[in-house]
């Protein structure tokens, strides 16, 4: 058996774990800053009620006769972000044996694990502003990996477009996070968001792209772990400004009809294909921050 | 290579398929006379607009290159009901090589299948009316048996007792129906059902329950097609008197709400562990007709 994982010797290993925690944490408190202050930005005639905050809560994996970690969920119920989740979690135990053949250096490991990760989904209630989400995640068997991406889904046809600024300028976040790392190859990061972002039974694409990636392990971790960074920073930085390029427009009900069936698609690629969920689920994730990625109204008319 | 599928010879089975099929064609007629009847019946000061009508679309499977059978959907949005689909198919073909390990007989078939059904999904508007469900089917690979079910949605909370009198009544009519037949178990049918029909993420149940049950083939195929005859018989007798019965209350705003958010718990079943939505997902069936058993509107607050 591999004893990286429990083993206390293994400073270094503890120490990673350590500081990615952290930072997963930090971006947390920095996203909910920057949407909070956008939810102080906006008002009538447009946005009513009053700016929302996010409601933190703690919750602990497993039935609590044994630590099995947990996390922080924070959503915001707002004037300009209809529902937007930002949640980390830190958690370890064993898999399942059918879910441990899955997972890479799980059997070496004995099917122990070791996860961390700050995961945010933005649903705004102007079908101008689009939808967005960005998750970064480090994950420890025998192995030791990173894991990620973010990407944008704009809800009106018109704005679905390569061409459309808001993704013209989402990708361009993205490719100068990936150009500062040797590791990294962002042609390939963008073609697997493309791929991984698909609706299979309609060959929808979810949104425009952005980046996604798996299993990356450069040999250097302090590296993986500064690219890991960017990622986050780069949706820190790029979401916020699409946001607020877009809450000055008004919008008709039409497009609000038309913002709501598209979220059917959101939902139908959460629950059929999307791996976080499904790894959610089948570790005993905590359903309530796992579902909030679900859109507040959705139609299939 | 066993040939019953193909052999013109086994005329047998073919005169099977095509009654079985014009069953279900027929029940999907008298399910659109009663519900229609419903529209007609119902009017202000609760129900608005005109009495709703189900619109009917065929649909092929495939690309058209091929005869691959299709069905077709009808579907109603009307004041009742704010969404309802009854659906009949025909289909044929081949399992791709990692779904037929899963169908019995599939693999002495070389992956050939047959299968007809019908199935209807009702969302109705009143959050007072109880959603239900029911589909039949037939398949037929090297070996050939029948599958179905009917179940209620109750969407408020104190109508999702097994003492409330639409359970009651529900339950008793599918006890009778199992009843006049000898190779069928109501009570096994029944667990069947409740077992099925469970959200194991959230330790939910559906709904009340009903029947479901699934290869079933006694041997005497006259006798199942009898019991698959009198389980759409069943419903289409208990189901328009439940809706009549519930029709005349008005309802709150409140529970309104608390039937779009039981709503979107009918959508994590339907997509996270739905086997008709998988099946038809994986066979290249018709997505509109698939998803259409999505409600019309849905909540995740």
């Amino acid at each position: 058996m591999d004893t990286t994982i429990s083993s206390a010797g293994n400073e270094a290993l503890e120490q990673q774990k350590t500081r990615a925690y952290a930072w997963f944490r930090q971006l947390q408190d920095e996203l909910i800053q920057r949407l909070e202050a956008i939810e102080d930005a906006a008002g009538p005639p447009l946005f009513h009620g009053q700016a929302g905050r996010f409601e933190k809560k703690d919750w602990k994996r497993g039935d609590g006769s044994e630590d099995l970690g947990g996390g922080t969920m924070a959503v915001l119920r707002g004037r300009v972000f209809e529902k937007a989740g930002v949640h980390v979690s830190c958690v370890h135990g064993s898999f399942s044996e059918a879910f441990a053949a899955q997972i890479p250096g799980a059997d070496k490991s004995a099917g122990q694990f070791w996860a961390s990760g700050v995961s945010v989904i933005i649903h705004p209630r102007s079908p101008r502003i689009p939808a967005a989400h960005m998750n970064t995640r480090m994950l420890v068997t025998s192995d030791c990996w990173f894991g990620g991406g973010g990407d944008l889904t704009p809800v009106l046809d018109y704005q679905r477009r390569q061409d459309f600024p808001d993704a013209i300028d989402f990708h361009a976040a993205y490719e100068k996070a990936c150009d500062g790392h040797a590791q990294t190859d962002y042609a390939q990061f963008k073609k697997q968001c493309d791929e991984y972002f698909h609706l299979a039974h309609r060959d929808e694409p979810r949104g425009i792209g952005g980046i996604f990636y798996d299993r990356l392990n450069s040999g250097d971790w302090a590296a993986d772990m500064a690219f890991t960074e960017d990622v986050g920073k780069a949706f820190l930085d790029v979401y916020p400004e699409l946001a607020r390029r877009r809450m000055a427009e008004s919008w008709s009900d039409a497009e609000r009809d038309e913002q709501l069936i598209r979220r059917g698609r959101y939902v139908e690629f959460n629950l059929l294909y999307d791996r976080g969920t499904t790894f959610g689920l089948k570790t005993g994730g905590n359903i309530e921050s796992i579902l909030s990625s679900m859109p507040p109204v959705v139609k299939w008319p």
